[in-house]
């Protein structure tokens, strides 16, 4: 079973390497009767983009999305969307180096073993480009569950070991893209940045943790025993790469509180059963609750360092070193919270279709 | 797509209920060839099985497997393997209380949501009686895996706070199974063991992490980008009750460091590549480096306590309040070992007959 | 992706053998609220079950079936519904004469060739009695259905080149079980009968063709471009052991007709869409239209005959003759009827939920 | 689960309508190794595009394929392999009349009782226009088999009733090409061709029979008891447009043969085990046995005609009256047996990987 696709009834499947013709993704499942138009999209792939200021590599490219197909008079039909995004600025030969010296933190070893070959050119198909597919295809997701009620808000929890504040759901989403670090504590965002920066003339990096709040998911989404929610969520967020964790809820804390602390209350409020504290994350038994759904992905710092590094050579076999060249982001987290939303938008999606909350036939009935 | 099918061609179905007549799975995927017997299964039955100590709960079932298909001479034959394990003490009218008050930290409310009405004997489905139709499955793996050199070490790495020293994998294969709260650190398992009884007099109950440790996996394994071999063994743990958390390697630790503590240096070692460090846990870029992969499951304590908890009651929609009385694990890590090992067998054998390491026709040849 | 699962939404696994300790059946999907008991998997079972009459094998087996789990007092919980068939009349030894041989038109050979052994007692796994659990997982699907005003009708057309008459629905549904060869009409049937009478005196055996329709299917089932309706139902139909062919509506006719012949026009009736003829089968570019879906399937004569043949000896790779002794219908469309029945019926409860036509939660909203 | 995703290791996604930007195919599973260049995609579309002579539609495209990724200094790398083909001359306008008169025998009144909507120009994504990814994703699984000795030979072996004689597989592959209407028995192509002459006159079309035979299939491919080599192949023939039967080896004549007629006795030949016929057309108990696979597909009548057909105004529900013009072809199955080969080599292709015949990581090793 080939690995690119992702989903079973809201399906995506990306291409595309990162100096090939093009990087996209095909749509699979969206029902019939949403409008939507390129800007839509874009305005995710804009938010992925690099260079948008000193956190993120200044490689320019405009990404813009073309729409192949799958949609009439600006609205979905019930046939894939093809989406596509042209690869413009790509200085291949600066990754020669690169070729038989595989970058430590990097998959260039690991391709190598598991393909016997590799395009090397910019980490090929390993390259973070590869997620454009993933934004464009969760843009259509986050849209059609927008339809239903259901919001997502990521922001940068964690970044080099300084932590945000606690915020409520409408903060973050007023704040976290008022900074590049998209932290929506606009406090720990100044001290963050200054720590990037200094980071930056170092030529080290550094990880942090993106948190992804999911708001308005009705109780009772959920495939027990294997597709839990959360089980699919873990999936989705471990599947971007640099991704070393996931934890919902109380998450590694929840090891060691005791039972009589873990454990959400049931309450009765203005008529409904809730839970009068949100420990579970909002999801028991791989089902939903009804409650927010809070998860938090672990980011290891981005492996593309200026430092000299130990490495070896493929072709002799000997120890050798590496100093790797080329425009980097010294952290992760801040790009990869528009694709964190974007996973989670597909699985969120996924399941409603899987569990009949949206009919995957049409939206015009 | 319903949600009781794991894995692509090493692939189980796990049915049966707490207080149904049986729990049992059907493997779909084995190659013929492999010699196997019921000890084999029932072998890793008994460990997961309840009753064994003080740590868990006295309810006394034998649990002997009955394998009804696939086998042949005592060989596998390529065909489904069927097994199942009769239920047998089942004081089903203990869980009247229950039925219309939602434990709180249990699944109760969520399949009453989900499902429109449930089982709720002994939690019914979500029972962790539910593992066992895994751990069945994932002895076979186990059993195909060890043919291929590869061996899977679980154990429990915290509880209640207290952490095991770092131990050898050899350590670990020696000692877990020699105290019931299955920590290798036998100092450290002693006070666990200290903690456990006390948690059990007050009744109320503690969580804990396990780690798994996976020696023998060639470099090579994985498919990018969605089902890369950590994505999978994340959604593999993520699907057992009451996990929280999942982290490879460094984990939520690498979202502290600096790329040049993070990054694991190659270097030559008799002729061959490895790494000098292992914070990737053996995974880079979604595929096995060939070092050992290391991976942890958070696991929170048991939600069934002795202590009165507030909850609500479903029929009239009020505030009430419930007691759990009844045979309860006070914690579950210890008895978790066995199904995250089988877990995370299933997960390798599926991914070794994807990628062809083991051919998926036949060990005949 | 190991071949022994069927189905997306409404998922079935079979496992088991001929001479195997059982054969049996999970069912994942079937959603919850659904009352149903044993005696409704027994009917169908009992239709398909030998030794009911001349026409078939006089080997005498109870099959009663067992449910393990998803049940809940009386209803269907949404969980996995495991259902079993223990063996109790397997004379294992009549079969010694086969295991080096391969019988002409059987499976002998190439599960050698495809496993590298075979459990070669009554067929193994390539027996018929492993539609046992197709024929109990169809029955629920076929439950399911009724409750949706889907009901499914199949008879055999034609049997050894003697072809019944054409027939009304109702009809079918009346007279197919009164004759052994369930031919429903019943002249036919006499001759058909006469045929298979001297065709056991001769030790030989003959093919026919089964015809399904199923009525009450909404206009707008099917999943273009590849999971179409009809590819579907041929996948079904060419899955059951012996079947040779498969046709829908005008079928290979339709090779030889004009467009404007073969086009079915579209007419206004009662205020509804229909057409005045219904050469398509009720399927229109992988879309049921909302008429009477018809197909078929050509079943090749049962290979198992007393007549000596031709073979080889796998050991010696020699030259050698074969005569199978034991018990044989010498007609196999008979007893196909509700195995292809209960196949349509998987793959239209599939489709009913993949659509969102059945609720996939639960039926009790 | 949506429908646009065929094939478990070799697995396509297609996408794209008539009219919309461009049309395409996603290949995920290609093993990395393969040498390929834009040419070996063209050559197979090349035989599927339209205006080729008198027995197609006269519409003029170039239907030039881009391979946008997965390649690498000429050769596959394992990653998905994107392709497109633009849409050019796309007269929009001339389908206007179809918007609410649905055509007979086509699939415009079923996609609006699907999605609620549907692009009518050119029937959208029903069009056979959409095969082109089929034909592009089929041209790499060809290759791929041919690297593996397996070669698969399509034609025309029945038009309008009249049929060709029996041909060999080195005589088919030869002579097919050589007129217009791919039947290999070049008499019969003759009449072929004068009797879709004077359909074209008529306005009228007529159906036809593709046959396939597929050369060096090892014995021991499939995957019993639901993923039958037989059934795959059934269900991607009848996934084409325009076909209503399947039949393998004798087929629908099985229906009427003995038990003694039918049984392909085994023999020993130069040392190896083979059947002195092969009615069972390669495949018995859905293995494959090594000799030739031959399976053949029904076609029926191009539905667009030029004739004044019966319909009915989606609008007004009252009937009318409609007569189709533009661009047809009088028959399907010349330019189907291109198509008909690319769903061959797929089954084929993705069976060959998910049983070990070719190792799905990579060619290089």
């Amino acid at each position: 079973m080939a690995g690119n696709v992702f989903g079973q009834m809201f399906r995506i499947t990306t291409w595309g390497e990162s100096h090939g013709k093009a990087v996209g993704v095909v749509v699979d499942g969206l029902p019939a009767g949403l409008p939507f138009s390129e800007a839509d999209i874009q305005k995710e792939l804009d938010r992925r983009r690099p260079g948008q200021s000193e956190v993120s590599t200044p490689r320019h490219e405009a990404d813009r999305v073309e729409i192949l197909s799958g949609i009439f008079e600006g609205m979905s039909t019930g046939t894939p969307v093809s989406m596509l995004v042209w690869n413009s600025d790509a200085r291949s030969s600066a990754y020669d180096v690169i070729k038989d010296t595989p970058r430590p933190g990097h998959a260039d070893f690991t391709y190598m073993a598991r393909y016997g070959m590799r395009d090397h050119r910019g980490g090929g198909r390993s390259s973070a480009r590869e997620t454009i597919g993933r934004v464009a295809g969760g843009a259509l997701a986050k849209l059609l569950l927008s339809r239903f009620g259901i919001l997502i808000a990521g922001h940068v929890l964690e970044l080099g070991a300084l932590r945000a504040k606690p915020l409520s759901f409408e903060e973050i989403l007023e704040n976290v893209e008022k900074t590049p670090v998209r932290c929506a504590d606009l406090e720990a965002a100044e001290k963050m940045l200054e720590k990037v920066a200094a980071l930056r003339q170092e030529g080290d990096s550094i990880g942090g943790i993106v948190e992804l709040i999911i708001r308005g998911v009705p109780a009772g989404l959920g495939e027990p025993v294997f597709d839990r929610l959360d089980a699919d969520l873990a999936k989705a967020l471990m599947s971007i790469p640099a991704v070393k964790g996931f934890e919902i809820g109380a998450g590694f804390e929840a090891a060691r509180l005791y039972g009589s602390e873990m454990n959400d209350p049931f309450r009765i409020k203005e008529g409904k059963i809730t839970t009068s504290s949100n420990n579970a994350g909002g999801i028991l038994g791989g089902i939903s609750t009804g409650l927010d759904i809070v998860c938090r992905a672990a980011v290891k710092p981005t492996p593309s360092i200026g430092k000299v590094q130990q490495t070896v050579d493929l072709k002799t076999l000997e120890n050798t070193e590496i100093a790797i060249k080329g425009r980097h982001d010294p952290t992760i987290p801040p790009r990869m919270v528009p694709v964190a939303e974007a996973m989670v938008a597909l699985v969120i999606a996924d399941h409603m279709l899987r569990s009949g909350f949206i009919n995957p036939r049409t939206l015009l009935e």
